[in-house]
């Protein structure tokens, strides 16, 4: 069984990787939510019944051909930093994070798979990937989900679909998520309408620690709200195609900023460049927006290629949770910010100054023009 | 005698300068403000009066032995640019560049002698100088007072002493001041209750630009209120008493500092660091206040030797006017920002990032107590 330190040490592909295509999302997440037939929702069941479910359904889903090896650890085996680290990789929630005996966390070795077990629902399954690929998280959690039916009944109503504690994930019991990079929309004062034109399309958008937190580091994630009504395919081939709008609206609009305003982008890179190398004491917030500028101008070519994963990853780690554990002690505020600012400044140790100048980004755009020709 | 372009060319020792002992005190400044007998102060003048005054004073002070080759222009001959320009350097004031013909500006060679005609009296001379050095300062300027004297006969009062216009200045005519760089005490928030103390010490204190503008940079003017019942060199001395204190406690504060707060100092220095070296926009308020950073850095250790007299020089031409003479054309505050930025980087090109981390000040700071013992 995988340990702790193991999970920890092993950066996942889909929290960093270098493929092109990955500029605007990060990563795509869809989730199951599935309830025992027969059994009471863990909100209402006495501890018996929720050990008897646990033990169940965790024997089954340790037995599954993808689960080899796999972190399973009942919540009452983790201490609060390592729940949180759990929560600051999106592979459990807050509200489980606060859970002890009873429940349970499983994650499978490449942690593209995680599992709740007695959060809200008896089960939480999510698939998690790098890029834009719901429909592809959503057919590998689909079949854990299909091999794991077999060996334990799921609640389900011929008219409304999977049955589940709290009614807004009745139905296909599914949410599908992405979390988008979007500097370029936010520099232009453009993330506003079009974000607006997504919550219109019946998807929820949120900040980057999901619903009600505020934005930071430029990033949002975009979800379903409805579980009703639609089948799973059709709900996330209509939220591929917002996203890819998205997308598109994002990548116009770094490019706009690049003609028309080279200047601007330049400042705002190389003072995110300068403040993220020479800095000593430096805030999670104030990090994570400038790592996001730091990300802007890798995309743009203003560094070397192998920028963005560096960023990428140490917007995980420059979390709390993740600096404590870095340190093995529990850190008060501002030993935190003394720390963060030196894992930052060591990871961007040979990190060279924006290469680019006005006029060279000029010519740059002229060539990329008549490339486009 | 000496063309505008010159004087803009050839920075006096003032403005810049190595001398470890300005670490404190940047400038000291004397002027005596002077009227001639019998004529009616240039306020209440006719024109005739003043041009007629104004061409007596001004062939008797071209005459005076240190004053060959002198800058000497009527208002009317200088743009509004190069007016400002002589206001930026603290040679004429804001209320002498309002004016035109009547009015006139001498400074030496050496831009330490400076002369205003027809501002609210009729002379107002100024000696400037590098560092504390009030003292010298009113001796050179007696001199020169002495022997124009000689040729003009000053408008004097038995009981009163010196005429002029204002009354607050009647008596010696005189005002002292001292520029003072005060980053220690206003990172350590103590600058509030030292400014205080002089100011209950019957002194003036005022921010970068003079009278009633915010203190920018961390500098502070300090000068004498009073004009009447004290000698020139009693108020002198009193000055330079209550600035030797001052600088004493600044001391004392960056010394503080380095040993309680070192991370706290050098995040400050290598945050102005990293925006000033790859900032491409930069608004002069902030790049004031990142430039007092940079010099404190020097003075702390941080910097090679030659950083303090980059960052004076600095200080002088990243002003409005000075930017607009060195590319030699009008600009909006936009491209000033641009600009601005770009002289900045380029000064700073070589400079390499603060030397010393925590653990190195830590030895440093017990070595200098070794060194003490």
């Amino acid at each position: 069984m995988m340990r702790f330190s193991t999970l920890l040490k092993n950066p996942a592909d889909w929290m960093a990787n270098d493929d092109e295509s990955n500029s605007v999302v990060l990563t795509s997440r869809v989730r199951l939510a599935r309830n025992i037939a027969g059994e009471p929702f863990p909100g209402w069941a006495k501890k018996e019944e929720r050990v008897a479910v646990l033990e169940r359904v965790r024997g089954e889903v340790e037995a599954l051909p993808g689960m080899k090896g796999a972190f399973s650890h009942g919540l009452e085996d983790l201490s609060s930093v390592q729940k949180q680290v759990l929560v600051e990789r999106h592979l459990i929630s807050r509200e489980q994070a606060a859970r002890s005996e009873g429940s349970a966390a499983i994650v499978n070795r490449k942690q593209t798979f995680s599992l709740m077990l007695n959060e809200e629902d008896h089960l939480r399954m999510q698939s998690i990937r790098a890029g834009l690929s719901l429909t592809k998280a959503f057919e590998k959690l689909s079949n854990l989900e299909t091999e794991l039916s077999r060996k334990v009944p799921f609640a389900f109503d011929g008219r409304l679909g999977y049955l589940t504690a709290c009614p807004t994930n009745v139905g296909t019991g599914m949410r599908a998520s992405a979390m988008l990079h979007l500097p370029g929309l936010v520099l232009s004062d453009e993330v506003g309408p079009v974000l607006q034109g997504v919550a219109r399309l019946r998807l929820a958008v949120r900040g980057f620690y999901g619903e009600g937190t505020e934005s930071l580091g430029n990033l949002f994630q975009v979800s379903n709200q409805s579980t009703l009504g639609e089948s799973e395919g059709e709900i996330i081939s209509r939220l591929e195609r917002v996203i890819r709008d998205v997308e598109t609206h994002e990548l116009n609009a770094r490019q706009r900023l690049m003609e028309n305003d080279p200047q601007m982008i330049l400042d705002q890179v190389g003072r995110a460049y300068g403040v993220l190398k020479y800095s000593h004491i430096i805030a999670s917030k104030e990090a994570l927006n400038l790592l996001s500028l730091l990300r802007l101008g890798a995309e743009l070519g203003f560094f070397e290629k192998g920028l963005r994963r560096v960023c990428d990853l140490l917007l995980m780690d420059i979390q709390p949770a993740h600096l404590q554990l870095h340190t093995g002690k529990k850190l008060d505020a501002e030993s935190r910010d003394s720390i963060r600012s030196e894992i930052i400044r060591g990871r961007l140790q040979t990190l060279e100054p924006p290469a680019i100048n006005p006029s060279t980004l000029k010519e740059r755009k002229d060539s990329a023009e008549n490339k486009d020709e």
